[in-house]
């Protein structure tokens, strides 16, 4: 019987290495020497490193740091945005590197993995309807006053932070995601 | 002494080869057989792979579709878009695969090869100051009324197009596309 401990630290040990270094770039046993286990009990747990990335993009878009801001004082714009600063917090403190892990397997793989790119469609999918609602809640609240689709700005909005880490991870600077920041809540949703 | 004709037989391979698998799927010896040269000749004209991806990068940015756009009847914002435009029915025309290989080189490579990173780096730079001219030129006919710096915002739309095509890729339709044009020429640049 498989035990979980050791699934449980391929798959954690999978999501820092996919994110440092890619899906091409890490084999079955980049994962299995960092993770201290033995080459052979990953086929216990994995059909093949393609099943396991799905998993591993799954876990990370449900854990990501996005999902921490509750504070019930914010208002609707002010959550988004606060969302948005500690995802970038994240990215900053990595010294510009790794971007997005959906982004990045979304880039690497869309083409190539039936499976990987139903799990990125879904994944971004899930994000820029919370990013929608949000945005709808603004509107409620009369934050938001552009005469724009709330469903078309979410999935934009997410469209853009993707691309603002990709170049982030070009420039190695914080003007990328300053641009961001500029431009969607002062310039576009207003 | 190389012959000329092998070294861009090479690079021509290489551009389709790496925009249509990325960099870690595709081997010299991926190239070569792909290109019908022996695999010992590559060596005679390039140092590494990284090396011929750099140069293949450039390439690309400097052929992009986008020069093509010249018409002078066009208004600057007019300009813009058809050039977007040129691009998205490329990428259309390629079944929503491949994306912007300036973008997917970044994705995979931004962090691992600093030779690729400025590349990238560079190319983007470039492509975003060609934006922010016709911003300025928007500018000053009147066009472009909004009260933001068209350097932050010629930067914003290209990272917006990068993510849009990204996302495209896990999608596989033209929502994406079609969300940054509505969002871009109607509410952001106005």
């Amino acid at each position: 019987m498989p035990r979980h401990s050791v699934r449980d630290v391929i798959v954690e040990t999978a999501l820092g290495e996919f994110h440092r270094i890619g899906y091409a770039a890490c084999s079955v046993d980049t994962i299995t020497r960092a993770a201290g286990v033995p080459k052979g009990s990953f086929y216990n747990h994995f059909r093949s490193k393609e099943e396991l990335a799905v998993e591993v993009v799954a876990k990370y878009a449900a854990q990501a740091e996005w999902h921490g801001v509750t504070d019930p004082e914010l208002t609707p714009l002010a959550k988004l945005r606060a969302q948005f600063r500690v995802m970038a917090d994240v990215f900053v403190g990595n010294g510009h590197t790794r971007g997005c892990m959906i982004g990045n397997m979304g880039e690497e793989l869309a083409d190539h993995s039936e499976p990987m790119r139903a799990q990125v469609r879904a994944s971004l999918s899930g994000w820029a309807e919370d990013i929608a609602a949000t945005l709808r809640a603004a509107r409620e609240a009369g934050e938001l006053t552009v005469d724009a689709d709330p469903d078309v700005l979410g999935r934009f909005v997410l469209d853009a932070w993707e691309g603002a880490l990709l170049r982030a991870k070009a420039v190695k600077n914080d003007q990328p995601v300053e641009d961001f920041f500029t431009t969607v809540f002062v310039h576009l949703l207003r």
